[in-house]
């Protein structure tokens, strides 16, 4: 590994997924001077991805008028499997990798220690050591959009389980029987309640007749349609969307639940573009399920939250590990 | 707290239920010697159900003609959930039970060191500490009887959660709008698979006026039907106790999953009067359902197994508990 350079400060935090990439230049308060974004192109083949997260952190270092020398290390979240100690990631089924040495190639091309891990993992860990200042001593962090991820804190550190692969939150079996998943189960959380459960039930009403105000800007096939249409939706009365919006609340709640009867942690914090765009909308009700659904003894001091962090975390996390490796 | 007496070296271990209280006495190697049975008559108040276990363990070390002088200590495991620093049973619902002094009042009346923590936590200590020797860094255990209980592993400790109230395992919903749980909601992994669950459905499908060998000796409404009986019927080619028994080792398969996918532990190890007595039987089609319910990167490295402490787990456990106190 490189050695990180003596009077080098900044921190860069990188976020990919099937995508983008995301990339964060922080000072050492951990405030986000400036960043860059991507496409991923995975179809590239890994090679190429990296060497693209390369040129990302590249230009986000240059947009804040800073040079690599001036960064200290990189922190890189992987949407999945990912050895910590190694930086290998084991499996990542969306970009389709199987055993990529993602740390030792992006420390190679930018001459600078490289950390890496599950993006999750970082994203949760963003929420618990710098939005929550490390309080917490066990804490779950859920993570809805395109997908629903999740990352568990306990004892006050990162959980990764026997191989890092726990905290796959969005592929617990919540209803037996139910739609099909991106997984090959039936029922998964992330099947019910993620941001293309959300689409996929607003398309098929629209296709059996329904109205929805979504039709008159996208057209029937809602082409382009973003959370942030759906708090639009809602706040103008549209009945549709906000019955499948609340329909997804409740699902997360009920998860959430099963989570505070498994793991009685002290907060649950929910975060990721659905919960950023439509908190208002599903936090009321997420929270009244779970507490509904709790067993006595759990869940009473509990804090169910949305992290203030939104699409951040996720870079945040980058530059906490990076930070935290190299002390 | 009493003192230990120096020279005294037997363990007791308590396991105690809305129906029966069992304590057993075990040397230093944790070798069971002796034990003695009695039914918890809990509509008697929690007073008079401390002094049956204060009994029981009086029954249980005269038997192995020993006296309360020669043991070191007492842990005693309870149906709820248990503050272990105080030893007060929070809340236990079969028990009817709020905020119990268990530990301060059994100490009062044996005038020996007594501990206590959850039931199901204390069996899975004894499954990781005694059967499988401290091995596993991450384990889950799932005890299928009337109910379904469980304990965490995590790092080679109980793992207790905010409040020592996690590892409520069978009442994780599996199949939003299942069937009714003892517990208030809906579609809980105990509504499906405990024994409760499997005796519902044969019993419903006897009143359909399907057949079964089990009404030859039992009659038509089944009273008496044990676990055992189960086996023996499937064991004579009886396909509805079969195909209902397969059933519920589905969804045990099923909840397994869940937690490979959540925790990533190294073992899953199953317990309780259900397992015990429909191993063979139940075990193949647990493991299979996991397994290819498992994500990628989880559950591959883990070993799913039926404990052998059978029905001792929890005596065992109280056992563990009490020389891990006294040390």
């Amino acid at each position: 590994m490189p050695e990180p350079n003596g009077k080098a400060e900044y921190l860069v935090g990188v976020d990919f997924g099937g995508t983008k990439i995301y990339a964060g230049v922080f000072d050492t308060k951990l405030s986000l001077i400036g960043s860059a974004k991507f496409s991923t192109k995975p179809q590239r083949g890994a090679g190429a991805v990296i060497e693209r997260i390369g040129r990302c952190v590249r230009d986000a270092v240059d947009e804040c008028d800073l040079t690599l020398k001036q960064v200290k290390a990189v922190g890189v979240g992987a949407p999945g499997v990912v050895d910590p100690e190694s930086g290998r990631v084991l499996v990542a089924p969306n970009l389709d990798w199987k055993d990529v040495p993602l740390q030792k190639e992006l420390q190679k091309d930018l001459d600078l220690p490289v950390f890496a891990d599950n993006d999750c993992n970082l994203s949760t860990l963003a929420v618990h050591a710098h939005e929550l200042h490390g309080k917490p001593r066990h804490l779950v962090g859920i993570f809805v959009g395109t997908g629903i991820g999740g990352g568990l804190i306990i004892n006050g550190e990162l959980y990764g389980g026997a191989s890092n692969a726990a905290g796959e939150i969005g592929h617990m079996v919540i209803q037996i029987g139910g739609p099909k998943c991106s997984c090959g189960n039936e029922g998964c959380f992330e099947a019910l309640a993620s941001r293309t459960a959300i689409f996929r039930k607003i398309l098929a009403a629209v296709k059996q007749g329904q109205k929805t105000v979504l039709t008159e800007a996208l057209g029937d096939d809602l082409k382009g349609l973003r959370s942030g249409d759906l708090r639009r939706a809602i706040r103008r009365g549209d009945k549709l969307v906000e019955g499948i919006v609340k329909e997804a609340a409740e699902y997360t709640g009920l998860a959430v639940a099963n989570l505070l009867n498994l793991l009685n942690p002290e907060v649950v914090a929910l975060g990721g573009g659905v919960i950023e765009a439509l908190e208002e909308e599903m936090l009321p009700t997420i929270s009244k399920v779970a507490r509904e659904h709790a067993m006595p003894g759990t869940g009473k001091g509990t804090s169910i939250l949305a992290s203030t962090l939104g699409d951040h975390a996720g870079i945040v996390g980058g530059a906490v590990l990076a930070r935290r490796m190299t002390k």
